[in-house]
């Protein structure tokens, strides 16, 4: 069999991304993968959960922790389809995420560059190499989908007299 | 009966740091409030779970949002003894917390002024007040206790020709 490549498992962080858009949360996802295997999967679900820590990669580490019976992710490399907010590149740091692929930059809230750099950081007791852009063309347009969705929905509520639907 | 202060909610997050470092975990403990009643308690259980995520201001987040059953930590407050790491001050930013008091400064991976400042940045979307020092020496000195312990245990273990114990 042939040997999955990264963009193999961006495809697998993109189709947790689309779970997420399905249950009306902001599509995004990730996965963990350590010596070709995925070890760990999430999506975003802050909202279902009401719980505003339970970003993608988060849950995606989580899993990977509980897969290898251990906190420390070396070797471990984290695909996301956007790039890491300042907790999701702390929690990277924390469990040792060798390398993280990312999709779409985030210029809004973006760690792994865009806003800071907490991932390169030297001075920090761990540095996860970065490697953005992959398919970021899939990963944007899901987000783009997604809110344009939101905004069509809203727009037609109120052309219909009825309360917006809740804010995301 | 009096209102609780400032130093009453540190003491509430010292008591949650000894309760961690009972169970041989780094101690470090944090509390949320509103309107003057914690709304949710931590504390390090990083070694327990096998779980990187599982530091004492993530799980306090957590259970601040399903006391609230709401992501949005608006005006709460997160009290914590030891100045946050960047996933941790991302969390308080994530959750909208209104302000954050800590205790002892982290020169290795303090994300509240230390090594980088997220909470005041103003390009994120939220920025959270910053109050440092609260109850400093308490912090301080339970972690010092602390680490002091260990390597006295692992020098005692090593001068009885055992194993040393697991490092932390």
């Amino acid at each position: 069999m042939a040997e999955l490549t990264p963009d193999d498992f961006m495809a697998a962080a993109l189709a947790e991304a689309r779970a997420a858009g399905v249950i009306g949360e902001v599509p995004i996802g990730a996965v963990v993968v350590k010596d070709g295997q995925i070890i760990g999967r999430g999506h975003n679900l802050r909202e279902h959960a009401q719980d505003s820590t339970l970003h993608a990669e988060i849950l995606a580490i989580q899993e990977a922790c509980m897969t290898l019976h251990t906190w420390r992710l070396e070797d471990c490399d984290l695909y996301v389809t956007l790039e890491p907010c300042p907790m999701c590149a702390g929690a990277m740091i924390n469990a040792r995420v060798r390398r993280c692929f990312y999709g779409a930059k985030d210029p809004k809230a973006g760690a792994a560059g865009s806003l800071v750099d907490l991932l390169s950081d030297p001075r920090f007791n761990h540095q996860v190499q970065v490697v953005g852009g992959l398919r970021a063309r899939d990963s944007g347009e899901l987000l783009v989908a997604f809110f344009q969705g939101i905004r069509a929905k809203r727009k037609a509520a109120k052309q219909a007299g009825q309360s917006p639907e809740k804010q995301v």
